[in-house]
């Protein structure tokens, strides 16, 4: 796949050029000549003749060798024989805009699915079908060959959108805010690129500086993860993924997979892969023209300028509510800045010049700050003023900005929508915004790249395991035709990955349950194990708390009458005995499989606040070491592991080290579909966590 | 107070006309000139002659008798005698807008201290001062007696700012987003009119048909809840309360008081008296764009009609988020849909009629949908499509509108900024909004307001308590010079309160706790209690699980050696001898006193998760029946309550009645400043909530 033969071709042939007004033959060919483009157009159309004055082919085997680029337009049953005399001309890229693939049914899927394949074996790069087409916007190119109404604005995003309507609305709203782009591609079916390709693609092309999606699905969930997670580092990547409520998530038996929502995994999967997730359009934009307008900046205390009190504590709120800093002033800084404010200014940030500021006191106020070290962002507020236009405001802003190209300034200008308007014609170099909210969203989007950017690069390590005794386990249960392992088994396959359980083993009978509690001191814990009773406490299976080997032959004797009561007891396998942890703090962690994005890992806060509370974090597996230790502190609870009114701290290590052999286990183990630790117990003596109950589920 | 004759008079002196350019006495006059006020306008001014033809008295003793409303602009320290002046000339009405009030300093606060209580003598109503006016828009009056940039445009909202500078900013950005307000008033410093009494006012006027504030701090809270408790059933009130974040929560010893953040009683506050509170300014304009062109909803089921999928998807994940629901439409609908609409269409909700929909099909659409009985909201989504115009899509949604006016519909149209504006010159009945979560942000609103409208009216219950007991125990420990009780004394008063707390004594001696013992029944707890050593756990003062007499004795003299070693024998009052109550939830209730708004009711998920998880709700006393209802379900620990995994449902009505019952205790003692019940056990037997263990701590 080569993205460049499609979006810096030389030489481009429209097939399904046409005269006919309002058809999009007629509208892609008028698109490319007015944007201007410099290189050579050909035009097919079985009718032949001349279209404005242009030669028209009747058919792709007419055209000279060489052309880089065909955009097709023509009905969907003739693409197919296009694209083989395409081939036979030495085309390498395709657009395909027509419609009548996949999203009509059965029929278009096939014809989509030979599509693709002729693509692969031909070694040709297909956008489409059923998109919108694609834009390069740099001057070398200057090619319009996107299906939308305006004609495009430059800029510094690739904009990468699955929908077409909502690309072409996306792509006017961008206009109509000033918000110019580098590349286009309405990806539409994805029968070949997609979003990861194009983030490939873009890695290295100097005038994408960042790279927006808007995304209803993500194909091949690790390929976009290795890649997004790359090009990240480089260039930052916006996306907009909708989708969030279609509930859908197929019934689950276990925990984990009743939490695992329908887009707790794409959350995920964007989130370790350094993309930042918009919630909203407007969001996604007003992002892009802070990344566009700002640089990174080196920290996130945020100082304030402003010239009255109510915008600026608006401010304040929205700093504190994205978890930055309100940057302390350097005596000093207050010190200048009273030399010249008059005395109602306040000179603490946030500093309020008061409504009668001067241009003036914007300019040097607005020096003296960012000439703080303790400032990483500058948030300027304007309210308008008699005697003070807001463009002229505006205007000193960016002639510092200009001058202090390191620190990230934004403006926030409670002005009318003329402002705004005005500034879509000119050269701005600041981002402004209508309110305080918005423009502080835009410093957090700047923060978290630096965040991502300077994040340690993760690592899957590779823990020594008993490969083989899991294998073993899986195989006997396999034979059984249980997809659902027993309590012990479960157990079982954790110990053989490594991860701590609590001290236990199976006992077929009495004595034997006496010899292993004697083995594990005493109190013990007894759990009735079984293949046909999965639910342990509906049958009263579990005693807790055995003090000594007498109770423990009272109460096992007991059990065994009540199951025998109960006609039960054919399903007994034994009971297990098991050492009693203490430990107050029970959390939970587990496995869940997405249908499109695979295994996820769960942790969270485990026992009977697991569907109450749902303080869970989910990772798509396979988890690094990064990952594991920020899914442990993004959970509310997380204090409680660090230790509060006295507790021993969690061994927080460890319970990363259970994340991350519970993601090679699933790797190795593809056909675990869902895992429970629950409760994973921290223990009150060391903090160490311990597995006191586990289940495993296989696939079918 | 009487607001009529400052926002309706039949004339105006306004004191302080200037003919000097840039001040505000001549702004104000060619305001109030300009936008053509309806009554008889006077000019003071000490140099007399005339201003552009009008002639201009000396002083306001020279004005003739009867005049309404005075707008005073000059100098602070003239202000006094100005009044005294008016007063003798019958004006009962004053907008003070000159500053150098308590905004300044002491010398500014004594003096608006003197003109309240000048204007409190006289009988008069002061707006302001340091404010910027006021603007009745109603053309039977038509004043614009505001020193703000643009002339106000007619609507139905009386509007409310406490900033001034931010109040003219936001008439700006209302005029320019073609939102218009009936009323708006500047309350400046509020020496006199405050936020209550304008909602008071606007109660029975009946061109205000709602009510939207920009506040900062709220003065008198009890009267501001009184009056928009009952003004908001009626008109929707909308607020702006910046100052989130600002800290400044004192140290408190309590964890209620140190969960009160500063923002958490005005947050309760507004709450309780039905204000919906926006996080921001843009939020404040969509909401009052959909009260101003909305009816009330008659539920929470939205339809969705869309040429679009994406917007459509994102729609309904907002629709989620807000805790609405996606309609479900009857199956007469759906086949109607289907007659007419093409067959790749859906006709489930949302009902997408593809790109290429015509405006027929908006129409016919939107009528079907709107005559669907499972339908209360509709959100009509456009995309620009060629040859689709967004205003003819408009026209036709506002025409269905006309017929029918019963149900809430909403546009949202992702298209040029330039349809926006171009709506703001004409007459909209339709609020059109540029993003998906916009238009569903402004359902939510219609739907909170319908909600709050049907709340049943709280009641504050009064409970037969002894009174006296309570109050012997808060005199004996002030007669200590103690401000925190011990917990038996804790205890006592929440007993005396009806309060069910856990059966306990007070014993002296070994041989009383074995009495009391016998009396509560075994298992018990032992806690010393102690006048000097308040956290018990410190020095191993609480003995769990006491099992006989036997344990109890060996126990109890086991904690003297403790304490005679460490010499802290002397502080003990005894051993507190209490049922143990068997319960896995552990709730927290309590009480903390915020600086501003008073006494606060807290009730969350208890023990170690209180300062993790800070599940709790807070409420202003005194609580309703009906607030103590909400706040109890308002918590993410709610289901737990209900009951999870067998659990037995905690008996609800119960813990409401407590949480009253702390109401009534600080509405008796108001010097309680502090109140903790941790944990109040959820009894695992009978559901019933029994307080375990309390603190309660009194203003000095």
């Amino acid at each position: 796949m080569d993205l460049s033969t499609v979006m810096t071709p030389s030489s481009i042939a429209l097939v399904g050029a046409s005269t006919r007004d309002h058809t999009i033959g007629h509208d892609l060919l008028h698109k490319l000549v007015d944007y201007g483009y410099k290189g050579k157009l050909f035009l097919v159309n079985p009718k032949g003749g001349t279209i404005e004055g242009r030669s028209v082919y009747k058919s792709v085997a007419e055209l000279p060798d060489g052309i880089d680029l065909a955009i097709i337009v023509i009905n969907a049953k003739f693409v197919l024989d296009t694209v083989d005399l395409c081939k036979e001309k030495g085309i390498k890229g395709l657009v395909v805009i027509s419609a009548g693939f996949k999203e009509t049914g059965a029929a278009g899927r096939e014809l989509e699915e030979a599509l693709a394949e002729k693509v692969r074996k031909y070694g040709m790069t297909l956008v489409g079908p059923n998109c919108l087409g694609v834009v390069n916007t740099n001057p070398d190119v200057s090619m319009d060959g996107c299906f939308a109404e305006s004609l495009p604005r430059r800029g510094d995003i690739g904009f990468v959108s699955q929908s077409g309507a909502l690309g072409g609305g996306i792509l006017n709203i961008l206009k109509d805010l000033g918000i110019g782009f580098a590349q286009f591609i309405s990806i539409g079916n994805q029968a070949h690129v997609n979003a990861a390709s194009a983030i490939s693609y873009w890695e290295d092309v100097p005038d994408v500086k960042q790279i927006l999606l808007y995304m209803e699905s993500i194909l091949d969930p690790a390929e976009f993860r290795r890649l997004a997670t790359r090009v990240s580092k480089k260039k930052p990547i916006l996306a907009l993924k909708a989708g969030r409520s279609a509930a859908g998530a197929s019934a689950a038996s276990s925990h984990t997979g009743s939490l695992a929502g329908a887009d707790k995994a794409a959350d995920a999967l964007l989130r370790q892969s350094g993309v930042i997730r918009e919630k909203s359009l407007k969001d996604l934009f007003s992002s892009a023209k802070a990344f566009s307008l700002c640089p990174l900046p080196k920290g996130d205390r945020i100082a304030i300028i402003t010239n009255s009190g109510g915008p600026a504590i608006m401010a304040t709120d929205a700093v504190e509510d994205f978890g930055m800093k309100m940057a302390k002033l350097s005596d000093e800084t207050k010190e200048k800045l009273r030399s010249f404010l008059p005395p109602a200014a306040s000179v603490k940030n946030p500093v309020d010049m008061i409504a009668s500021a001067p241009l003036e006191h914007y300019r040097k106020t607005l020096e003296t700050v960012l000439a703080d070290d303790g400032v990483d962002m500058v948030l300027t507020i304007y309210l308008p003023f008699l005697g003070l236009k807001d463009t002229d405001v505006a205007d000193t802003i960016m002639d510092i900005r200009a001058a202090h190209p390191e620190k990230p300034i934004v403006g926030v200008f409670m002005t009318k929508q003329e402002f705004f308007s005005s500034l879509s014609d000119k050269r701005v170099t600041v981002p402004f915004y209508m309110y305080s909210e918005e423009g502080v969203a835009a410093l957090d989007r700047l923060n978290r790249q630096r965040i991502w950017v300077n994040r340690p690069e993760g690592k899957v390590p590779a823990f020594e395991v008993a490969r083989d005794r899991a294998d073993a386990v899986f195989k006997a249960a396999a034979a059984d035709g249980r997809e659902t392992l027993t309590t012990s088994e479960s157990i079982s396959v954790l110990d053989a990955y490594g991860i701590r359980t609590c001290r236990s083993d199976l006992a077929r009978t009495e004595d034997e349950a006496v010899a292993i509690a004697d083995r594990i001191g005493y109190p013990v814990v007894m759990k009735m194990t079984s293949k046909t009773i999965s639910h342990k406490t509906d049958v009263g299976g579990v005693r807790v708390g055995i003090a000594s080997a007498e109770q423990l032959r009272r109460e096992y004797r007991d059990l065994l009458s009540k199951l025998t009561e109960r006609g039960l007891e054919k399903g007994l396998e034994g009971v297990l005995i098991q050492e009693m942890v203490k430990g107050s703090r029970e959390m939970v962690c587990g496995l869940a499989t997405d249908p499109q994005y695979g295994p996820m890992i769960m942790f969270g806060l485990g026992g009977v606040f697991v569907e109450v509370l749902k303080d869970v974090a989910f990772r798509v597996a396979p988890l690094t070491d990064q990952d594991a230790r920020e899914m442990v502190r993004s959970i509310r609870a997380w204090k409680l592991l660090e230790g509060v009114r006295g507790m021993t701290p969690a061994h927080t290590d460890r319970i990363e080290e259970t994340l991350l052999r519970l993601s090679q286990l699933v790797k190795d183990f593809p056909a675990v579909s869902e895992l429970d630790i629950n409760p994973l117990i921290v223990s009150d003596k060391d903090g160490e966590p311990i597995a006191v109950d586990a289940r495993i589920k296989m696939k079918r």
